[in-house]
């Protein structure tokens, strides 16, 4: 026994704040309070989701039935997941191995906790997603930061790997393709080499794909491909424009799923009814999603072209999800200060880099372009007047 | 570094399978395969949500977006809930104390892992929620089991908590009223003192409520009536039917706010937004789950009349919730076994004790009658037929 002296938990107190969400939380109250905010902090589309997404939620709805589900998810919507691997990747994955999650935050807790014991070292992508760190922490697992380098386009390597395994020992390795903040997709000889590698350590690969579908010009291949026992982590979210349905999936070796289905029975009960039947409608709206992504690809242009010249500089080519990780360091050494000031003076949110990287963010801002064109338009104009 | 030679980590493998959600799954396979099954084995009303809570969600999808909010969820809907309190209880809870998650389940988890670090022991009732013991094992705690007893009503007494404080220590001590499987509400006086228990040996006390609502002649007290640092897990799944949404709420003493801020913006990014919009008309809706609530209640007098008769025993009188946990220990001491041949004979679905009760469970059985009075009618005449 611990005496309770102290009520709130060492590991809850270790977890750092999500700073996109402190400042999508400050933006939300900006702009409630009537003024004008670009929101170009949080990873998430502007656009609503496709048509065919929200008729079928109206249809569930109107049957007015929303109950709890199987555990690991209507078993349609498994079946058509695992088609989906069967058509975009030419990989055979069994419905029976794949699990529906509220969300790929959900993919993350189910695929730890099923993996790894108190104390288990996972080596991490930096910059990268900062809940990948924080999961782990709340769970009483440690994140091994893999220092990403831009001259190598933030591409994670075999080297990285090996030497996060040499020193103190890895239990579990995770990527990220195409990645978050920078946008950079792992070449699919790259992704097959870190399978291998990860194979060669008798390292667990989890493989988080969530920005798949959302690349610009160049191949992208899931570790599937190559390792059939990855750990995939995906979701509906990002592709799909379907934040906030808290819908997402994961493709797991046999031998997890009864053990994974056990977990999600009692951290989760099921995944939202109506985001699982929506989901159900997703795979088959390609057309729509598609001018949505050559959007994208638009915006991307106009950021690429514009915001180096301010300052904000980019100088790898973003070949894939919606973000551009500008190094600001010839503007400012404390990134969430600026921050800060561009959402009060120049009306404009976007994240510091210390939420992807605790060592190099103080000189990294990280801007989504999933909004609209006019929007990034607007965001160019404004950054101007303010920086020049 | 531990070997990765077990896949498995320890904790998912010691995580008992959820046996409601198992016998959900074969229900439902029963039943897509064409049988007739009455569903009484999940914790979920046959009736669907409100009208207006479903009108609440047709507005929103109808305008398209829906994207990630707040991680604490959304403002107006955190100040519904603070509102609530203050009507059904006389307490004022400022909306900055409340916290919106997905379903209890995400409550629980937040509560645990703010609250507790790895080790740490957590008094639970036996019989009790299963998913308790299982959301504490997966995250490294300790769940203490308080031995309920049949002849005090399933209640939780004040000795329990001194007894399993005494054995070992506590960090902690969860209770729940109306509870899951019994049905015992525990009386105003009682939860009072049992706060002042738990407070004397200084232990952060956690009620699980979310039974409120469904109780059955006799008065329900929340226990921030008598301790304003309790931590309150509730949801709109029972009582306001929202089961699939995945939607509940926490109340936490404010040093937890933020804590437990940073974790969800990490572990869960935001609840569902469709289910958050749709809970802001819930609250108002009492007219509607008056009726739902009076229906149970002649459900429960259906399956009190006729139950015992058949061996199916009830001996407390089950004031609140939708559930009778029945002692089977006349017709058999194999309750899993019971239940199994229950659905493929009989077509009545149960759970097994062992889901509540690792102990006493084998010869139990609950029974939900959260369903129509047809379907109660139509199971006792196959129980009858069955058993006969």
């Amino acid at each position: 026994m611990k005496s309770q002296l102290e009520p709130i938990s060492r590991r809850a107190q270790a977890v750092a704040p999500f700073l996109a969400m402190d400042v999508m939380a400050a933006a939300a109250a900006k702009a409630r309070s009537g003024a004008s905010v670009i929101r170009m902090e949080v990873g998430q589309p502007s656009a609503p989701a496709p048509r065919a997404v929200i008729a079928a939620a109206q249809a569930a709805l109107a049957d007015g039935r929303v109950p709890y589900t199987e555990a690991l998810g209507i078993p349609a919507l498994r079946e058509r997941i695992a088609r989906h691997y069967a058509e975009t990747y030419g990989v055979a994955v069994p419905p029976e191995r794949v699990v529906v999650t509220t969300g790929s935050s959900a993919g993350f807790i189910l695929a730890f906790l099923s993996l790894f014991d108190a104390g288990a070292r996972v080596g991490v992508p930096q910059p990268g997603y900062p809940a990948y760190r924080s999961i782990l922490t709340a769970l009483d697992l440690v994140p091994v930061p893999m220092a990403l380098q831009r001259a190598d386009r933030f591409a994670p390597t075999s080297a990285l790997i090996r030497d996060a395994h040499g020193q103190g020992g890895l239990d579990g390795v995770l990527v990220m393709s195409p990645a978050n903040p920078s946008g950079t997709v792992i070449e699919p000889a790259r992704l097959a080499e870190l399978c291998a590698t990860a194979k060669a350590l008798r390292l667990p690969f989890i493989s988080d794909e969530i920005y798949h579908g959302l690349s610009y010009g160049v191949p992208t291949a899931t570790a599937l491909q190559f390792e059939p026992d990855a750990v995939i982590i995906n979701s509906f979210s990002k592709f799909y424009c379907m934040t906030g349905w808290r819908i997402g999936w994961m493709v797991v070796p046999e031998a997890l799923v009864r053990p994974i289905e056990r977990l999600a029975q009692n951290l989760y009960i099921s995944a939202p009814y109506l985001s699982q039947v929506a989901a159900l409608a997703a795979f088959d709206t390609l057309d729509e999603i598609g001018a949505i992504r050559d959007g994208y690809a638009e915006n991307r242009t106009i950021l690429l072209d514009a915001l180096p010249g301010l300052g904000l500089g980019e100088t790898h080519p973003v070949d894939g999800a919606f973000y551009l990780y500008a190094d600001v360091g010839r503007l400012t050494n404390d990134a969430t200060a600026f921050c800060r000031r561009m959402l009060d003076e120049a009306g404009v949110a976007a994240t510091p880099g210390l939420d992807f990287d605790p060592v190099e963010g103080h000189h990294h801002v990280r801007f989504s372009f999933a909004g609209s064109r006019e929007e990034c338009v607007e965001a160019v104009k404004r950054l101007r007047a303010w920086l020049g």
